[in-house]
């Protein structure tokens, strides 16, 4: 409900709807409604187990759950300026102040799924009240010190710290103080975040060692955990993170709300340092793994997100069911990825820019208008863009006066020759780019048009060496968009397809596959099975026959006939 | 201790030891002792729960530990003439009979673990008692009728047979009457052990639909569900079968007692239609996928035999501890397979020879000597030979007295060019040939030597195109000896090792290397990982680096310092 909350908070701030805003109020009273007399929030405690509350912080949702619903206070707050859901949670939150912290007589308790810290950072910008930002950095600072809470906790509750069922603290990021911590461990999306509240706190507090853990988390992240989707935590035992280099393609657990989590994290770390490479990694996870987890029609939804599906496997580790066909699912008992995808869609216009020292970064591209304000002058951005399908982008730059200053606009770390002009004249592109941004300062005048074009050929990518799965093989990117085959194109044993080295990649559109998308096209091998008729091994040397390969965007895959699916191909 | 005792046996016949039978002769004494008086045996049941005796077929193991003692008895009795445990097993028989069957009164129950049925063929056998016959062949013709009897043993126990844990009769192979039975499906031990069972009952009565039933699951088992290895099980949920042509590498159960009972299973085919095709499998399984499962010292012990390792992973389908590498135990909590391999390699001698319709077979190549009686006359067969690491192999034959016979000489289905001569002249092999044999009539004179050259280089082995784990990889083969890459020859990350398809196979020895056994090496690629100090995924088109690729035989793999290991090796 929280999230759902805070997804039509951000429709609404671009789309003003009386039914819906209606209907949320509606939801918001129950909530107020709802709230003890000390500002506690949580109707399984309040209702079902009220001697229980704050017992077991490790297994338990109850600082998660009033993390989200502030963050719905915030952006409903933000969207409306209706303070109802905004104070219901600012009381909420000075309650967990009075429980919580180093203080005498509290407990030094912190969430065993993390959340509530950036929330509390969304509510002290709102607010302006440092108490909330002191409290996310407590809940920063406390996590993984020993003696350890959850150790304390369960001795009181009568259990042996040491049969915690997840087996370690890793599952939770507590098992050593966040600035000491080196590697993305445990369930995929508490990491998130914890580190995309990690980062809030650090560029509030300028505090060095927070962001310097940070990076190096990002750094583990992204160059040994992270699949080529952007999808992140691999297997289901611990819904999270293995070990370095370990990229399992066929029932993957990758979760939608670790995607998701990812966005909020990157577009975090973009902010502390203005670097495109954390602009690459979210817009990589924005159109691939994320989105996956949605069907065209918005109405069915993946918890895991498999970079290669086959008959009788699922996207949820290796079980298996014969005939059994991985697909999207209307609903889930445990319902986080659908609201989550709601909310992260609906707050996309809010990752196209910011606006920092003098300077109006351009992070996204998506037609669209928007408004930022720069040394103290609104200026209304145009984009005229087929984004990601396309890679021309023009900006219309008009200022509410002329002025001096700097126009930011990334070159994805994808694109390999981008060209520009600015008030039509040809810019040296690669001369003004720096970490990432083509750096344009000059005296804006109203109607200045950047036009940038970024070549967006379709490419074959190579995971590192010791990604073990994915050796030999391929994936095929245009832009920032994963493809994938599907058996609906390509016909069954899409593993024995092979990708001639120098065979070339077109890109077409095909009204009849979904909706006139791009389509990557190759002319592709494949083994005959004739002969194979009565053997299940032979001597290699099998002839090879033509097989036209056609990839569709990831994103898109299973809205279809469900059957085979494959991001990684061989190469041949 | 039943499979101890029938190990012992097969021991005891070619290597008498006074010690070894009399610690035998002393767990006979204790389980004749055991006996209660109505014949039945089984320690739990009587010592532990008396009232539930027969009361869960489904689950419970009481027929199949029956099956198991009395297979020790039959071979107990042969190696020594001790009638002691086979009176005992008799009497159980009998009491057993008396308990299950069609006639009145009778349950119609049997075992959810086959075993017993392939048991009561032996004591048919040594016994010549029809009714063993009979008893084995009413629980092979009962299994899977309806009304089911699970069903209605659920019921009697007060519970919703819908609710069964395993989810499908499959599971145990009695979701069909037997001979409808068209695929393998369920827990492969078991599988193996029913069919095998079958294949017995079908040789004893010439009953066609039940052979016809055994050819048809052998087609779909060695054509579509079993590994390079004669490995067969491949996921450890039902520790059994999936689908067609899934063969998983990674972490893949395949356990060694499955693969033991697929070399029951082929001998008992073999000895039905007298055909190489079955020789090929059991000599498949022998050498590779069957000995994996101990170590070169006979000390440790694998349950699942997969065909990679990967640190981190272990072989028991996909679960992951950090630093988990991958090795032989000494002991299992459920310690079939380690008294399996003993019983396997015990009786080995075994398997080599066969006499039928005035033919003798030689199905294996093995050093030794044996006695065979052909036309009413002993004949000693001599074999000299370094099998299976060289092809040649020198047969002497020493009849009795002259006579004329045929001596079939399997010519393995892994060979593709076979030489014979016969006392010093040379055959047309290919013109002799049928079914996998070499058939030489001839009046046998006292040292006639037939001498046989197998060609055995190493080869490349490619599955078919349906097994999407193994598209574009190949397996080293030599002889019947599959090879593999491990970590300890080879380094680290041997998914990237890349064998070019023109690349020579060469085979040599190094005293050094798992005692001189031939190794196979190759000249291979594989990528630097030089530049991808900061990249996870960068443009394709790496170059590569020359790699000296060194595979040995996969049964020895893990004997070494533990680390990666694979089966299947990238072509290039």
């Amino acid at each position: 409900m929280a999230k759902w909350i805070e997804a039509a908070a951000y429709s609404l701030a671009v789309h003003p709807d009386e039914e819906l805003e209606r209907r949320v109020d509606a939801v918001v009273d129950l909530i107020a409604w709802s709230q003890n007399a000390d500002g506690y929030i949580n109707s399984h405690y309040t209702v079902v187990a009220p001697e229980k509350r704050w017992e077991n912080l490790r297994d338990r949702h109850e600082l998660y759950c009033a993390g989200h619903l502030m963050e719905a206070a915030a952006a409903y707050f933000e969207a409306t300026g209706k303070r109802k859901l905004l104070d219901t949670m600012c009381r909420y939150a000075d309650y967990i102040a009075s429980v919580f912290g180093t203080g005498k007589g509290k407990k030094r308790g912190y969430p065993g799924h993390e959340e509530i810290e950036l929330a509390l950072i969304k509510l002290y910008r709102v607010t302006g009240e440092k108490r909330y930002l002191d409290l996310s950095r407590y809940f920063i600072d406390e996590r993984g010190r020993q003696p350890h809470y959850y150790d304390l906790e369960a001795r009181l509750r009568g259990e042996k710290p040491e049969e915690f069922w997840a087996k370690s603290y890793e599952y939770n990021q507590s098992h050593l103080p966040v600035r000491e911590q080196t590697e993305v461990v445990g369930h995929s999306v508490r990491a998130m975040y914890l580190y995309a509240g990690m980062t809030d706190v650090a560029i509030e507090t300028g505090d060095k060692a927070l962001i310097s853990a940070c990076r190096r988390l990002w750094k583990n992240l992204t160059r040994k955990r992270m699949h080529v989707t952007g999808g992140i935590g691999p297997v289901a035992a611990n819904e999270g993170f293995t070990f370095d280099y370990d990229m399992p393609n066929e029932g993957a657990y990758l979760e939608t709300c670790a995607a998701i989590g990812l966005v909020f994290w990157s577009h975090r770390m973009l902010h502390a340092d203005f670097d495109g490479a954390y602009a690459d990694v979210m817009e990589r996870a924005l159109y691939n793994g994320t989105i996956s987890g949605v069907s065209r029609d918005g109405k069915r939804f993946f918890y895991g997100n498999p970079l290669s599906s086959y008959p009788g496997v699922d996207g949820n580790g290796r079980y298996v069911e014969k005939d059994y066909r991985y697909r999207r699912s209307e609903w889930f008992g445990c319902a986080c990825c659908p609201p989550n995808i709601a909310r992260m869609i609906a707050q996309f216009p809010g990752y196209l820019y910011s606006v920092d020292a003098g300077s109006v970064y351009v992070h996204l591209y998506s037609q669209g208008s928007a408004e930022v304000e720069v040394g103290g002058r609104m200026v209304t951005i145009d984009q005229k863009t087929e984004y990601p399908w396309d890679g021309r982008i023009v900006i219309t730059v008009k200022p509410e006066s002329t002025a001096t200053w700097t126009l930011a606009v990334r070159i994805p770390g994808w694109c390999r020759s981008a060209r520009m002009k600015v008030a039509g004249e040809s810019v040296d592109t690669a001369a003004v780019t720096k970490k990432g941004y083509a750096r344009v300062r000059r005296k804006w005048e109203n109607g200045d048009k950047v036009e940038l074009t970024l070549d967006m050929p379709a490419e074959r990518i190579e995971a590192h060496p010791s990604v073990r799965q994915d050796c030999g093989m391929v994936a095929l990117q245009r832009g920032p968009v994963v493809y994938c085959l599907e058996e609906a194109d390509n016909g069954k044993d899409l593993s024995d397809v092979t990708l001639p080295r120098k065979a070339k990649l077109s890109v077409r559109r095909d009204a009849k596959i979904l909706g006139g998308v791009p389509v990557v096209t190759a002319a592709a091998r494949r083994r005959s099975k004739t002969g194979w008729e009565d053997a299940l091994y032979r001597p290699a040397g099998s002839e090879t026959e033509d097989a036209e390969l056609k990839a569709v965007p990831y994103f898109l895959w299973g809205n279809r006939k469900p059957g085979e699916m494959t991001v990684w191909i061989r190469e041949g």
